[in-house]
């Protein structure tokens, strides 16, 4: 809970991000258009983010003198990662208003506890047992069945921490290849789609999401997000209302995505929720160029106690992630007509790394 | 002339920016999409380009030492206004690229040169003559008859340093009040409409324009500008030539803006040039939100050998300046379904200075 109630922000000013990686930049730049300015912190000297503010901080999220200064110099404080130690978030919370509310990572940064928040509010997800130990296996696998995905509860991102577990795959193993961790087994969806809702919430509770997204991953990094998604108008009412309920359960300001599974259930569809992330999403990238608002600035509006945007779509859209060496295609798609080119200014390419992303956009059907 | 002939940037190059405005702001933010990083010089402490970028140079622009070591941070050099000095245009061509070319600035300076320039082309503008000493005058206003306006030759810009000479207005009292500089003496233009056109021309020569735009000015400020202009195909195919025209003549680089009136003639309609800005241009700032490039990115794109876009315009589209205590009017804004709000992030309020502007987006009829 933020030590400090959140006060609406006059155009004059500044904003703390932690994290500088490139939703931290889309965010500053975001920021910047509504005439904010931004104070990145991030450990990173070559944070993409830097390169779009005049005020840096690099120093590590528990280097207390660094937060201290930080948080002396900005009149709210929001994060572009979900894994901001929660040491750091309720350090700054004491000095300036936090937003999202520290407490929503509690819960999200535990694949455990988000899993039971979500079945408390009496929203499917697939079926997991929680393992404290590898002794807890062979009795949870007999209630997911085969196959299931061993996750581990904390830091899991972008296929990191997890583990599938086949026909013929020694559990053990499984386990030793997490780490032998604190973990949770899920039962193995076969979804027919996977889908997301970026949802806004602003300070007074009103929620406005952006059009259901559908998501393809390539060895579990996002590739591409097409809006709207192939789905019945009943099912993307229904994944908005899971996302706004999700965010009023949280109390929640600012922009949150909930991933989920498009699910066969008999005759019709059932929805199951996968993840939450406490943040802007790279699923979430194609409203800069295809919404009347983009994610980032509906982040910004609704910490800044501004009103929220209505989006408003323009066209079916398709963006696609420059993953790695990727990036070099840029240049074929600088020529492409209706094609945006969006780069993060990173400085090493590495292999699965986000480098940047194009957004294509058709008149609709 | 610059020095070094001019590379294609890689993404990872940096952009020097002369002037710290809001027009080098918008360019800033545009070249970050790119992942290209900005260097801003500007005499200006509070520059509102300042608070986007990571590097910045507070230094005159006469102080050789800064623009040395401006010049050796990066890769090209732009500017977002056309009072550089010559001299400095010239110091830094010879240590880097500067785009578009400095020879520009001699004429695009110089209200004669340019208007000489311009006729040169066989194009048409206001009648002129020019004006050496108040000694011109009487003989001066025979030619081009009253009302006339006489303005300085250099540093004119949002109406300031000219006069109109009415009935019965003492030529030798407008004289006195431009403060007795070489001036040029334009025949008044009983015009229907004001336009502009933003055209963007690439190193291979290849040129792209925006829709032509219809301005309204207050007070000599811009006050809205909306797209399309409200003129037949004919005369907006004729505008886009005039400025092909310019632009080729200049063997320009980058995003220039030419303002041009819409005068009866006869049963018919010429187009007279009324001024040219080698810059990026307020009337463009709409290409932001309704166009599927903006002009910040398309001379971005010039400047770093990178292809043009072709710009597409998303419906009838509407941009109004924040003027002064206008910025005020923001809050209502972010309130409008559809409208994108930018502010400048300006620290003070005076009258009539550009603070933000709104864009307001209509379907297509």
């Amino acid at each position: 809970m933020s030590a400090t109630p959140p006060a609406t922000l006059g155009p004059d000013a500044t904003i703390g991000i932690l994290g500088g990686g490139q939703l931290g930049r889309m965010l500053a730049l975001a920021a910047a258009r509504l005439g904010l300015k931004c104070h990145v912190l991030c450990p990173d000297p070559l944070s993409s983010a830097f390169d779009v503010v005049r005020r840096v901080t690099e120093a590590d999220y528990s280097d207390h003198a660094a937060l201290d200064r930080f948080a002396a110099d900005v009149d709210v404080i929001t994060y572009e990662f979900e894994n901001v130690p929660a040491e750091t978030a309720l350090f700054l919370a004491a000095r300036k208003p936090v937003l999202p509310d520290p407490g929503v990572l509690a819960t999200t940064q535990d694949r455990l506890a988000e899993k039971a928040f979500v079945t408390g509010l009496d929203i499917g997800t697939a079926g997991f047992v929680a393992i404290a130990a590898s002794g807890d296996l062979a009795a949870a696998l007999d209630v997911v069945g085969r196959p299931a995905v061993l996750k581990t509860r904390r830091f899991g991102y972008d296929g990191k921490g997890q583990v599938t577990i086949r026909d013929g795959v020694d559990p053990l193993a499984a386990w030793n290849a997490i780490g032998g961790q604190p973990a949770i087994l899920e039962a193995f969806v076969p979804f027919e789609r996977e889908i997301s809702v970026i949802a806004a919430r602003e300070r007074g509770g009103a929620v406005a999401c952006f059009d259901v997204t559908e998501n393809e991953h390539r060895d579990h990094i996002l590739k591409t997000s097409r809006a709207p998604a192939a789905i019945s108008p009943a099912i993307a009412d229904e994944a908005e209302r899971i996302a706004t309920r999700i965010a009023d359960a949280f109390d929640y300001v600012g922009v949150l995505a909930v991933e989920m599974f498009v699910a066969k259930d008999g005759a019709g569809h059932a929805l199951l929720v996968n993840e939450i992330a406490p943040r802007v999403h790279n699923s979430g990238h194609w409203t800069i160029d295809a919404a009347s608002v983009s994610q980032f600035e509906q982040h910004i509006r609704a910490i800044a106690g501004w009103p929220l945007a209505r989006p408003i779509r323009r066209g079916r859209v398709t963006m696609t992630n420059l993953l790695g060496a990727e990036i070099e295609t840029y240049r074929a798609a600088l020529d492409e007509p209706g094609t945006a080119v969006h780069l993060y200014g990173k400085a090493g390419v590495r292999e699965g790394r986000k480098m940047g992303h194009v957004t294509r956009v058709l008149p609709e059907r």
